[in-house]
């Protein structure tokens, strides 16, 4: 009775997409089904040729599939590399041992090293539904990793997927804790610095809980989805690039991971610590600096929480063979106008170009990085990185690095605009006090930021700013009616977004 | 452009079971999709009538929707109370604020009464996901709950649904937080106490993490999907009635959790409290016993466990005006000969009937059970009450009062016997000196226990059992063969399940 040959199902295309999650649909009178004795939400194991997924099923009862055939979602017909008409195994999936480890970590015990390789090993195997993910998030969240933990979770996620080798031993990288909408530095960053000559291979994430990740910025700009091998041609060639971590397959756990801390909108200092430093590992980085921006509605909002973290992000990378830098940068307010990918994107271009409009905030955070990131280089001293980006900046040769960038990733984009806004005026004059980040990054999510490109928030008013009644704050940008009204709605709940102080 | 008419769709009827999770599926090309700005994985309000419900979008690229239809998971379709061809009105959810209370609880903050009252009754109102639910069960377990929080996620559970009033002051229930298989002491105590004329109305769940709960044994042997109205019919009948707790709506909350619990195979020591106490207020109780049993592969291990566990319950109960008394009993192996549904309603019948073939070991510990049940009673002296139960047990009139209760339940069953067994048997002789009850109960699991009412495990070889090479151990039942060959694939990596001492 046992090893008799496992059922087979026709697919059937049904063309559902669930995002990344792996769904099965079979019918409730498909023989496969009952002699397996699976039931709904049951996990399934299925292969096609060499590949193998887990799925959740959904059972269906109607005519959408027939007898011998199963449904797959989007996402399962890809991972498997199967189309309509193939010919697809089911069995009883293995039992998942690292969910144990997960409990175990739930119950606040210490976990090994080996426990978070395959807890990680499961999750980039698709071995996790998302409620496991969820619960493995939220047992590490909270401060509930200590050091060691965090260092083993980001070995494990780097040796998830592949690693660059660069056979340089000064390979430097650049990055921002975020939390401060707007702060779109890293695309002027990497211009100076691949136009000084060091090597900056920088991969970027896509929004987390913000309204624009760097990727999400500079797919405005060029293409971001490249493979490895075209990332380090445009490496070779230009010293640096700009593209999407996701697509080169770097740190694979960190997008599964990003998808449910999303849904969760919570981004843990553990797995922050191992999400930003497991892909400049694997991305083959020697030297990195990390900008953490300080303020009360950023996400790091005070001098302790940027000494445990420092603390940590050092730690995690002497551990793992990194320099880490970590530079605190003021997080009261948004940086540049922008909120949202191409209102982002045109900050940037203005500040390249050294425009009388540029941002003037952006230009010099971005050169402050910059100068950092430069003293990497033996030839650099301590303090005079700075002179050297400015000088870089405002002769042109940045702009020109940037452009030759975005050529090499397969062309330079046109900036495209929003067919709705709407502007908000002053309810009385006086002087901006302050600016609510969150909530500002929030009006820019609602509005549709980041998954519409043109959505966000223009923002005129910085901390400071002497103002008069009936004077535009903001703009709202939108590329479909429903997200501005729904983005106005917000508003007209939370009015007090931005501070006014009346003079007295 | 605020408050221009909602937009509204047609309802395809696709079939889609996903059990209790709401999905909508919306054309990749439909306008009002488009207009929305909606991405796959995004949160939908749907409103029908009266009601509403918030759903997760997957986009669908395919003819099994047109233009202008949306369909919606079958959860979905009867939450809404919707049929094919009704127009469902699509909009933005609110923002879930309680949401906000499960991060504060993840970082360690002791959450107030009203946080608690939040969370439930927006995952009762169907707000939540299951990456939610994940992380709220997650967030509260692994002794993250203090004693003060358990009372306000009781009292929270409580609020969310239905209460029964008996009118009497003396309404008694029993429980036994579980982790013992086969433990089916519940029919057999409700007909003792019933029979002497104590009030019982029993409301039991299904299997969270093991093969069988009492409503899943109950439910061979007669309909335990009562309704309140009936319920309540049948315990003013009969005194008792055995019903499951998911269908007369009391503590809605609970089961809406276990189904994530279930998939965690977690069940944490605060929500374990909350599950237990919520549904005996619920439904009515003022005197309830706790039997826990303790072993080293019990769910509860140690005395200091059952103490702390005591001490959480004790307090609650009283807390929330419910009477407890806690009975510690042993836990070490399996009760009764089946486990699994049918397996136990067999051993159940044995003991009601006295037939000489009854497991002894259920039978006592039922009896043991009864009796401190009708000493809740204050014509009952403490220590006279086994005795008592012992009588009614033996004259027949348990047995008479159970099958008055299953007639007026809806009638008595005949148990169905499983197509499939296997008899595994000893490899050597000696004597049984252990029996890990975790991995007995995970062989009936993969059998198809409890979906399948037939499948589990019959066990012959209790500890002490002298046992020859070649004798059988216990017996597999299963449905289907995919999970007969699946439950003997397991017991082949693990043969060590009963452990045998061979003489020396």
């Amino acid at each position: 009775m046992l090893n008799r040959p496992k059922p087979v199902l026709k697919l059937k295309r049904l063309g559902i997409n669930t995002y990344k999650e792996a769904v099965v649909y079979m019918h409730d009178k498909c023989h496969v089904c009952r002699a397996e004795g699976f039931e709904v939400q049951a996990r399934i194991k299925l292969t096609h040729n060499d590949k193998s997924i887990i799925a959740t099923l959904n059972i269906v009862n109607s005519e959408i599939l027939k007898q011998g055939e199963l449904g797959l979602s989007e996402f399962a017909m890809q991972t498997l590399n199967a189309k309509e008409g193939d010919k697809i195994r089911i069995s009883h999936p293995p039992t998942i041992d690292s969910l144990g480890y997960v409990r175990s970590k739930i119950y606040g015990h210490e976990l090994p090293d080996k426990y978070f390789q395959s807890i990680i090993n499961d999750i980039v195997a698709g071995r996790y539904s998302d409620i496991h993910i969820s619960s493995f998030l939220t047992a590490c969240a909270g401060g509930r990793l200590n050091r060691q933990e965090i260092i083993h979770l980001t070995s494990a996620m780097v040796e998830s997927g592949k690693k660059l080798k660069w056979g340089k031993s000064l390979v430097v990288d650049k990055h921002c804790v975020g939390g401060l909408p707007g702060n779109r530095t890293t695309p002027i960053v990497v211009a100076i610095v691949a136009a000084y000559g060091l090597t900056m291979p920088k991969t970027s994430s896509r929004a987390i809980t913000s309204p624009a990740g760097t990727a999400d910025t500079m797919e405005v700009l060029a293409p971001v989805n490249l493979d490895v091998e075209t990332m380090c041609k445009v490496v070779e060639k230009e010293n640096g690039c700009l593209v999407w971590g996701g697509s080169v397959a770097l740190s694979p756990a960190d997008d599964l991971l990003i998808r449910v801390e999303k849904a969760l909108d919570i981004d843990s200092e553990g797995q922050l610590v191992a999400s930003v430093l497991s892909k400049k590992i694997a991305a083959g980085s020697s030297h990195v600096l990390i900008d953490i921006p300080v303020g009360p509605t950023a996400k790091i909002r005070s001098i302790e929480m940027v000494e445990e973290l420092s603390r940590f992000l050092e730690e995690t990378g002497s551990a793992l063979g990194v320099s880490i830098r970590v530079h605190t940068s003021d997080g009261t307010q948004p940086i540049g106008r922008g909120i949202g990918p191409a209102l982002e994107a045109r900050d940037v271009i203005e500040v390249l170009t050294n425009r009388p409009s540029a941002p003037l905030d952006l230009r010099e955070r971005a050169l402050d990085l910059a100068g950092h990131t430069l003293e990497f280089s033996p030839k650099i001293k301590n303090g005079q990185g700075r002179k050297i980006a400015e000088t870089i900046l405002n002769d042109g040769k940045a702009w020109s690095k940037f452009q030759a960038i975005c050529e090499a990733q397969g062309g330079m984009r046109k900036i495209p605009k929003a067919k709705y806004t709407h502007s908000v005026e002053a309810s009385k004059s006086g002087q901006v006090v302050s600016i609510d980040n969150r909530r500002i990054a929030r009006v820019a999510k609602l509005a549709g930021a980041p998954t519409d490109k043109v959505a966000g928030v223009d923002l005129y008013s910085p901390i400071g700013t002497i103002i008069e009644k009936g004077q535009p704050l903001f703009t709202v940008h939108a590329h479909a009616p429903g997200e501005l009204d729904y983005a106005l709605n917000y508003l007209e709940g939370h009015q007090d977004i931005i501070n006014i102080q009346e003079e007295t």
